[in-house]
């Protein structure tokens, strides 16, 4: 299988370059019926674009979705969909000393190294933070064969910046609130404080980490298979896709760690006639299946590795030391523009083992 | 791909439940020529073996393997090789009632919802604890695969149990001192104490999580995929496999979501006439690919979700509340057995991704 | 996905060698709940079994499938099912100067090649016809879920030895016929003929060739995936792993190429109240999709390798020529014994697609 | 793994329909370092273009070629290479009776009910032999990156149209005549035959079938992997993926079934200093392996379905029986057109093989 896929039935294969001429997605195995238009995918694409604020990067993309293949009067046909993005906006001279001067915390070294000079490297190429925009697109459609076949919702947001963070878990009420702050926090008061942390951060020609956390709602129980189809394994396989991403948890994750069983344990009730537990510290999956509690997820982001501080580097064709700043236009904080990447490859995965496990059929009538 | 298979070239297949016939492994796509034998994979074995000291399970198990095809005058011939284990010390009467009263913690309720009652629940069948042993075999093949063709030697050890933690990370001098106690930490100090949370646990019928970090030097640059075949993506996923994980991080990890890029990034040097970094917060991985650094990795366990302490849970036949105690010999802290499993799966990965990048020809000659 | 695996959902791994230790064969992603014994795989290997008349090999197996894991109370659970074969009745000597004297027809050369003299080579290791017992296991699983739930059922026979042929198609009124003569073709009139043919080949120290064809019945319209997933590519691939296949056709296959369109295209009609065809020059296959149709392949078998006869043959390791004489018995024809292996095969492909178009559920209630 | 893919680590995605906005393909896992342009791709894609003479399809396509990705600098880099035909030349009108009247020998029926209606008929949508240019798009990249780093050569040919045929094997002497003709076959005497043949057929307003022969030289021994990895297993896979194809067989194919063993079997001796075969009845071909010698198979394709002339079908809608004459332009006979196709297939199929047997590096320097 192609390391630029994922998925065994939904197959979500990603293609393109940052300053290429385009990146794009190709699904297949989404069922045929399911009613999609490029302005579903432009809707989800628009909540990642950059630009939109003093906290991301100022570099502007029309990020325009052109769906290529695999519809028919509005709906899919069950053929390959291939949606694209036309890239505008590069820059590729800011790139042109990469090459023989590797970033710290970039990918330049070892890609230099494995593909011997040979790799796109405007603009990060293929290890940019921009193809995450194609799993949006891929995201997008599974988010909606998600919602119309089983009501299953995700939703993520930012939950930690720096040292700020929220104290509690973010509730399906304050769905609506995500986006109506630029760093994607529900609680405002919280959103105003990371704000600073990351202008601050700017400021300083510097950047700053942070955590997303995911939350989905409304999943049957059953999907997920033992043992290397566990829902964790394939959730955490496509999250630490997105560069940057350094740490995957799912529900008491880390902190579970420190505790016993007897407070770690979720007990079963019966609770509006359906059978749940009382706590979630299993985060929705117990045995790597879906106990139809939410799945809760969180994604630790470290800072940008682009800053505009002065690095220490080595000179490939030298092999010495030199001093490296890197230029460019770049976002102080990744996390405020992840929440709807970290949603799409939620609901890619999920799609995917919704329709392995039976749960969403070949076509939908 | 099956579900119960990892890899793409070094493919492992697990099979077998805790109190069936025999639990087994296949590795299909391990170059010919590697000389191993049942003592290289007994020898791996033995380290996660139950029944060791009074902090883990009383079950006893000898967990003899047995290789049944794919070697021929004590080298692999390059077809898959299939080893087992005979179970043998299984007492499946504890087991009874679990059916229709899940416990809390355990796979028993998704499991019953996906198939409908027709797993197989003694002892836990596929969701056991056991199956790791599984991972030990490939793990043990694919170790002395990396080993003697690369010199790749992957360590694991508990760094933390409940809240004992060590300070600082191992380093290779300290390999040796892992498996002189029992619970497998290389400071014996800490070894100490962590064993004193864990007999406290036990006291209460009671269990407690902890981590454990995983080192492994000698890579060379260049394993690794983007996108979807990124060396975290695939080694998470492997990691997830195992049952009562619920946290992955490499290098800085979540912590590192609190720094700023000028701290978290890792500048790059010459040192001993090598490229290397200074710090290594990236765990030895820069855009999905190793950077000949050491790759860190740490593994977060939920205490074991088996406790003699009663519990609530629901009688799924007559959907009331019941209270549960779990019968059986369990461990108090997994942990302790975990470092081998872990060696294993990062084995297997690197393997997999060794054999990808060229590294590993398809005949060891 | 490892080369000794087949299928997408219903996957099927074979593992062993012909005088190691066993064969075996792992089946994942069989829905659970599908009743099923050793006696129903028995039943069907021992329609291939050697030693059965004249006319095949006088080596004689036992060849007693046993069950190692994935089911339970008589039922399979939704995990791997791995069964094995001991192997017992081996003459290895007999093998003992090929290594480094190729057998003309034989992957003897190519495979010391390929891995370096470290595969297995008595018997003829992984390449024996012996491992098509493997298939049959997987198989009998296949064919009874196929017709447990679909009501499926395909049945193969010999339809051609060395010139003697049947006139025409078989109906499935001879289904029960197949087997009531050694050459398991069912028309007793051309199955005493074919009988002489290979009697006479042995005579005289020879081999000769034939075809099987097998017709399957009861599809529902849908089964198959455009364009790598169709019903014709994923049934060939799985037909030539059999040794000795060299051609594979779907209805009117290459004598079609010779027709008009006029008289190959297949005309609708309605009959018993449902869509059919005319004719079936399809095979019961448009687009690599099932139409309703009876499926109809044929599969061209060489005369077997091994022959009594002298013939030439280079010494790896002088790298003069010298002449050979294949000591072991053998079978002077390997059609009567293939056709439930293309049973076999034909029911593991189809189950697979039968699972992923989802007319075959996770759970077979 | 999705069913519009093919391959392991040369993996080939096909995307588009007949009739949409585009056809595409997706190459992953090319080694990085090769050096390709559109120009070599429209070379190729060129000897398919229908429109070239009077026995082919009136349809005149541009069929120009455009790379999306995975290219920098005239090499490949290592990421997927993306490449599309914008569609031009369609006349969707003539395909619209054909929804609930399927036209008898294409996929119409089966796909209207797997699709329930939901698929793009136009043109055959999915279904078109249009697609094939998708595979001669990878063909292209798999073609050269076999001849840059191994000298393999692979060419395809006309050898039987309708009742004539060619007597003998080509040789690689009569590789330059292929495209000397429209009807693709080295012999210029029976290509003029066969040209009759098929304007015969045009002017009844029917069609004819016919077999591509195709020849590969120069592979190392040693590609192919058993069991189900075979060369015959995922040749034919690929090649059964070509619309039209009923049969493929390797060597002395279905023939060779008539034979005795000591007739079909090749003898090895010396040759120019390398162990060869005799004759080659395998094909090049031996369990599954490359044995050096050239690789021959045939491929049959029946005869186009698309006629002029009248035909019954079934109108799906009530169910009622009703003649037919298909519409729009269509080839009298689609073997001419062939060649590149099978050669494309062949190519991807070695590629991949050549990668995962380490023939090919994962960088070419």
């Amino acid at each position: 299988m192609s390391s630029s896929s994922i998925g065994q039935r939904f197959v979500f294969t990603s293609f393109g370059e940052s300053h290429g001429k385009c990146i794009g997605a190709t699904v297949d195995g989404c069922p045929a019926g399911l009613e999609i238009g490029e302005r579903d995918i432009q809707t989800m694409l628009d909540l990642r674009k950059p630009g939109q604020s003093i906290i991301t990067t100022q570099r502007k993309e029309d990020d325009k979705v052109e769906i290529l293949s695999g519809t028919y009067k509005g709906h899919t046909t069950g053929a390959p969909i291939t949606m694209i993005i036309w890239n505008k906006d590069q820059h590729s001279k800011d790139y042109d000393n990469l090459t023989l001067k590797p970033r710290p915390g970039h990918s330049d070294y070892p890609a230099f190294v494995k593909y011997n000079g040979f790799n796109d490297i405007r603009g990060g190429g293929r290890f940019s933070g921009r193809l995450t925009a194609t799993f949006v697109m891929a995201g997008a459609i599974a988010r909606k064969l998600l919602s119309k076949t089983l009501g299953i919702e995700t939703f993520s947001y930012t939950c930690q910046v720096g040292s700020v963070k929220m104290k509690e878990h973010a509730t399906m009420k304050m769905k609506n609130s995500v986006y109506s702050n630029e760093v994607r926090c529900p609680d405002p008061k919280i959103a105003s404080k990371m704000r600073e942390t990351i202008l601050a951060a700017r400021r300083r020609g510097d950047s700053i980490g942070g955590i997303v956390e995911s939350l989905t709602v409304n999943l049957p129980v059953g999907l997920g298979e033992p043992i290397f189809g566990s829902l964790e394994s394939d959730l955490s396989k496509a999250l630490f896709s997105i560069p940057a991403v350094k740490g995957v948890e799912f529900g008491s994750g880390f902190h579970g760690s420190t505790l016993h069983g007897s407070e770690n344990n979720d007990e079963f009730l019966i609770k509006n006639g359906k059978i749940q537990t009382k706590t979630n510290n299993a985060g929705g999956i117990l045995g790597g299946i879906s106990t139809g509690m939410p799945i809760v997820l969180r994604v630790a982001f470290k800072p940008a590795s682009s800053i505009a501080k002065k690095q220490q580097t080595i000179d490939l064709h030298t092999k010495k030391s030199v001093s490296l700043v890197v230029q460019g236009r770049h976002d102080p904080c990744v996390v405020p523009r992840a929440p709807p990447v970290v949603d799409s490859l939620v609901s890619v995965v999920l799609a995917d083992h919704a329709i392995r496990a039976g749960f969403i059929p070949p076509v939908i009538r």
